[in-house]
């Protein structure tokens, strides 16, 4: 007797992007004029899940417009690896499928481990994730809670982080994380998940707006807020006081440089905010500068430190806590080579005693991210103590299962998956460049042309 | 009175790929099976040479096959910045272009600085090099040793190296590489500059093919040549032990681990083969662990540690100099953002004292690679010792002005230009996947499967 196995029977990508420079939501000192855009992934399963509806598993790489289809190729140049494979034990062990997506030597030679190439491994892998999860019927948060420490730790590549993190040492901070999760499993289904957020602080809004959304943060319940800096002094500081006078004293007050500066800009800089208390310093250089940012927070302290969205992968992570380099871990979902590399960054930053608090925004950063943090929370530090998910408000709309903010915390998630779908008409609007928006907006500009 | 001025006035990409899997050429710890590939890029000026020849630049990246693709659509997207562009303006300062390039904001999210994009970048930033020597009627090298300093500082983007070498310092060194530069041409035109060899040690090879080809080197007149390890320790000792014999005490041998180790397998592995004296280790571990290389070099004394042909940008060379990681930079001209980039790289290497012997082979890397090296023997450090450029004798027959080598030594190009153009016929055989190699192949596959 032969049964047929159910598969992975197609891989679908699209470009999908957002006009959002219009309304400079997202603008920074080193973004002025960012369109939120998505190399998104669909992998589709030859079977029905049990509710009798295509199974599929979503993901994607978070891009900022142009070179969003420079993104999609690499995610179609990984095709080949995924299509066909058995559904079973792809979602029985997703790490098979992580370490031969990280470990394909012609493609590896394209990063290796960084960029382009990375982001589309991290687009595949959350995608298997997704659909693992949702075979589960479980929330990617409660997928990975519920699993065994040592079945994590299988799922983690230890090349090149052995020397900080060695694999007894996970499964020990594992194991550790089980006692008690169950009560935190229910407290975070009751009171959520600490969030700050980032919409007042665009480089781009007026004053007026600033402060208006600063009080409505306030009036939100949120207990921190985040302003963009690094363009030009005098407007930071100006812009700084607008928002300590909206909020008051107590409030905290990140700022995010987005990478405006050198290693003694930074400090000088810094230094300059420091009447209005800023609470940490975000991107205040390179990524890549693990010494650089050593030597910034040895300058800046008590203001703390926090870098990671653009950190390439665990590697680089290991080292900004090696070298003491960072307060803050800003994990981001979609950055890295998806969950297997995030556990390794988690599982880095709990032996070293160093909080994350992840970079979100974009395009469904928010939606996913809530889940590595839930985890955490629920099975791996036990703790919420100075850590915030970062919120912006920007097109949730288009997900199935967007976040959901209350009081200024994320309510976990209650739907199988990773919350990474997006509706079939926000995919058919703003694919790019034959949505029906961009086939709209071509026309217009067009008939301005002729006009 | 208007005089047409001479523009850029197409981008032609190429997907270009060679079987060399089929022989195990370039077969290592890490890269079994590469093909040698090139994203090859040509920038169509609209008027002539002064031959009457089409004036063209020519540059590429390099890649080992599967992904050349993603490489091509990531040159495809600058395409824009460059069609239309002044030549005599291109020409006069490239910093313009790969200033433009490099701060593009929505594709400096997709590294930034690294991985596909930043390849993409020097692909083209070399291409305008190419053009801008053409156009000079000289070969690169000399192009740069003939520049005045003030000038090739303004070529340099000091962002996030400052704190370790300022616009000052760089412009310091420059003026004093000029003192002798003119008799250090004059040498470097007889004497050319030295060369190793790695013909002899890729991992797919025989010990019998090993040990005639390193007999070979020493009697081509290389004082050098490199093993490819890391795959199997006791491999390893039986090929050094068989290498040391075909070559004797003297010659230097240097091993290459092809990122394959952790931190403490290194430290052991390079231990276990120290009885043969190797003079470096090259690419010990991850090229993103900055402390790990430094924790290796203190552990491997007095074996040198060598690495650079993964390094994504000057970040984090600048990183590898201050934390004292390595003893050679292998600078790679193909990986970094161009000849811009890798100006600042020499400079950096030249502020540390620290030698660099470039990464060469691929596909026209040693052809590009060399201009690099003589620039900086004749107008920056002004030494030729303890540096050698690697060698590898494969694809130069595809090249119209490939590299010579006499006597283990580079000869200086002396046609205009970056060495970088491709025969036609060349581009025509190879070109993926419809070039007349690739489609007769396919033919093959497919009698092979009717058969």
């Amino acid at each position: 007797m032969s049964v047929a196995r159910a598969r992975i029977a197609a891989v679908e990508t699209h470009d999908i992007r957002f006009p959002t420079s219009r309304e400079h939501d997202g603008s920074d000192a080193m973004n002025p004029d960012p369109d939120y855009s998505a190399a998104y992934v669909v992998l589709r399963a030859d079977v029905a899940d049990c509710a009798g509806r295509e199974l599929a598993g979503h993901g994607f790489a978070f891009t900022i417009g142009r070179g969003n289809d420079v993104q999609v190729a690499a995610i179609n140049a990984l095709r080949s690896h995924i299509v066909g494979r058995d559904l079973d034990e792809l979602c029985a062990d997703p790490g098979v499928i992580s370490r031969a997506l990280v470990g394909d030597s012609q493609l590896r030679w394209l990063g290796p481990e960084k960029g382009v190439m990375q982001m589309a491994i991290g687009a595949v892998v959350n995608a298997v994730w997704d659909l693992a999860a949702k075979r589960a019927g479980k929330p990617v948060w409660q997928f990975l809670a519920d699993a065994e420490p040592e079945w994590l730790v299988s799922q983690i590549d230890f090349r090149y982080i052995e020397d900080a993190l060695s694999r007894d040492e996970a499964l020990e901070l594992l194991r550790a994380g089980k006692a008690g999760s169950a009560e935190r499993a229910a407290r975070l289904r009751e009171a959520g998940y600490p969030a700050y957020t980032t919409s007042p602080g665009w480089l781009g809004y007026s004053d007026e707006k600033l402060t208006r959304l600063a009080k409505q943060a306030v009036a939100d319940g949120f207990t921190q807020i985040k302003l963009k800096v690094g363009a030009d002094l005098e407007d930071d500081v100006r812009r700084f006081r607008a928002a300590r006078a909206a909020v008051g004293d107590e409030l905290r007050i990140a700022v995010d440089a987005n990478q405006r500066w050198n290693v003694p800009e930074a400090v000088d800089w810094v230094g300059a905010l420091a009447e209005f208390d800023p609470y940490w310093i975000e991107e205040p250089t390179s990524p890549d500068d693990i010494l650089g940012h050593a030597a910034i927070r040895r300058a800046v302290a008590p203001v703390k430190v926090a870098t990671g969205e653009h950190v390439q992968n665990r590697i680089v992570f290991k080292q900004l806590l090696q070298a003491g380099s960072i307060d803050i871990l800003q994990l981001d979902s979609a950055r890295v080579a998806g969950v297997n590399e995030n556990l390794a960054i988690l599982l880095l930053a709990a032996k070293f005693g160093v909080p994350v608090c992840p970079h979100a925004g974009g395009v469904g950063l928010c939606e996913l991210v809530q889940h590595l943090s839930m985890f955490d929370y629920v099975a791996l530090t036990g703790t919420t103590d100075d850590r915030v998910i970062e919120f912006v408000d920007h097109l949730h709309e288009h997900f199935t299962d967007p976040v959901r903010i209350s009081g200024g915390s994320y309510l976990a998630p209650s739907a199988p998956g990773f919350s990474a779908e997006m509706h079939p008409e926000s995919i058919a609007t703003y694919r790019f460049p034959d949505g029906t928006f961009w086939m709209a907006d071509l026309r217009e500009r067009n008939e301005g042309v002729a006009a």
